[in-house]
């Protein structure tokens, strides 16, 4: 018997954790929601960076020194667009075009954005279920001191210069979640957040009612990763996203933002000191090494996620080869 | 005092005599207007063959070994198009691909056709004034034995393979002319027809009436170059599609669809035996070598286009050095 397992993912941190558990030994089971609320029409191309990222990822043709992109690539076509007096801020390459060509042309043939994302994901050869959280236009529009942005202009253009005061996902309320969505919910046994960002990628997520009403009302074990490991994020802007927004820009911080949605949240062993604040949110804690550099930490951070659902859920029929995981005594979930 | 002059292009042919004349002694006054009959949606994006070849050969951009398309162009993202299942027939370079997203963004952003060719072609450094015919979608539809097919289909795809039975240019009756091509021809001294296709090159310029009507009204004098030189093109299908439609595929089948509309038509010296016939049309004939491969070539003929001009109409103020080539008695104008 295998596990369902939902994934909420978003940017490097979410195509990570996405490796690391399509390669555990629960991948079968495995579905993935990706964020779309950082899509953009950029020189009149559907870009759609983190549902790239994770098929680019899963499949082993991302840049791995980059953690986004294809490898090999070249960057004719933007150097060609420039020479039009375009501004090519966002960088995108030559095969990654093909990737936002072939999209655009699907969605002006009417195919709903999700279909076309399964569609590339399944020519690029991924068989784990990527799916949208929903096929509405739900942009991430952030107010800051340069005025509401873009995601991508706030994140590429002003490399997450300009300082937050509000974030908006314009049109969560009205969009609906997509069938597949609240079908691989309504079947978990186990969701978890990725070490995204809390805000921007599962908050994204999470801003779909649809969604946001099928996690609440889902008996699985839900768990999520904390994306902030020592006041710190490994990438992108969480850390400062936190801060500006009220938050404190630390594992506690992760936590306010999942209150009442979490059964437990994993945290970087750098941060024991949030136990007992974690706790007192309402929600088991566990501190384990969250970095993921290479696949062996990636698929090593997934069992041992793996190992806290079977601890929390022991009547599961996990499959049994974890003995030695289970063994490591700081990896065990505290109360 | 200079010459205005207007040259109708199509194909490789067009853009070779555009360059001839851009680099002739009467370069400042020339206007061309290209065809936009083989436009095409691919992959989502406005491909414009003709204007690009006018714009690449112009501002030396062009592959000179194929006469289309880029010098040094890669096709990373065609290849690409392609592992997502996308038919590829239809070569794109990587370089190439940008003039067509630009293109494509700017016509959704619902600037006229005319005005983004003239920006494209400025951005790529052209001084010459490259014009529309029209801004209304005016595509080259041919019935052949493989049924109705778009022109890039039949004339990529297909390789000219399959039998025209008859050709329609969809739309022209109820397009306008653009009003820069109407100012260009009304001031024109001087129009050329370049050595393209007569039918689905020039034939597809002539097809929309404002222009058509505005060429018979036209005071200046008429010329064309016959693209056939002993019975054969140079390159395209245009002595099949003559003979296909019922013409000769020869400089008297040439003469024939221009028949009314010329002053002069210039044939290649191999074809002398058509003078007669040509001349029993009602237009004067002209005898000299119309290849041109290479920058030499192009300008001698221009050079001598002006000369025919000059003979015809000897009150005209045509810069004076060109005694030498009026010299050529073979290359005199023969009535």
């Amino acid at each position: 018997m295998s596990l369902s397992i939902v994934l909420l993912a978003g940017g490097v941190g979410g195509a990570k954790m996405a490796e690391g558990l399509m390669h555990s030994r629960c991948g079968e089971g495995l579905s993935i929601i990706g964020n779309i609320g950082d899509d953009q029409e950029i020189h009149g191309l559907w870009v759609s960076p983190d549902i790239d990222t994770l098929t680019y990822t899963l499949t082993e043709r991302i840049d791995r020194t980059k953690g986004w992109g294809l490898k090999d690539e070249s960057n004719h076509t933007l150097d060609a667009l420039a020479l039009l007096g375009v501004d090519t801020w966002m960088y995108l390459g030559d095969q990654d075009f093909a990737t936002h060509i072939y999209r655009t042309e699907q969605r002006k043939k009417g195919l709903r954005p999700s279909v076309i994302a399964a569609d590339i994901a399944a020519k690029f050869g991924l068989k784990v279920p990527l799916l949208l959280a929903t096929d509405d236009n739900v942009p991430t529009r952030l107010n800051t001191d340069r005025g509401w942005l873009d995601f991508q202009s706030y994140f590429v253009r002003y490399q997450c210069q300009p300082e937050i005061t509000a974030v908006e996902f314009q049109g969560a309320e009205q969009a609906n979640a997509t069938p597949e969505t609240l079908a691989a919910i309504a079947a978990a046994d186990l969701i978890i957040f990725a070490p995204s960002n809390p805000i921007v990628s599962i908050g994204a997520i999470l801003a779909i009612p649809g969604i946001r009403s099928a996690i609440d009302n889902s008996s699985a074990f839900k768990m999520a990763v904390s994306p902030i490991i020592a006041g710190k994020t490994v990438k992108g802007p969480a850390d400062k996203m936190l801060r500006s927004l009220g938050f404190s820009s630390d594992a506690l911080g992760v936590a306010q933002c999942y209150q009442s949605l979490l059964d437990l949240l994993v945290i970087d062993s750098a941060d024991q000191q949030y136990c007992d604040a974690i706790r007192a949110l309402g929600m088991q804690v566990a501190c384990t090494d969250t970095l993921m550099p290479e696949r062996g930490d990636k698929v090593r951070l997934a069992e041992e996620l793996l190992d806290y659902y079977q601890q929390q859920n022991p009547g599961n029929g996990l499959p049994q080869e974890i003995s030695s995981i289970n063994s490591v005594a700081t990896k065990q979930v505290s109360r």
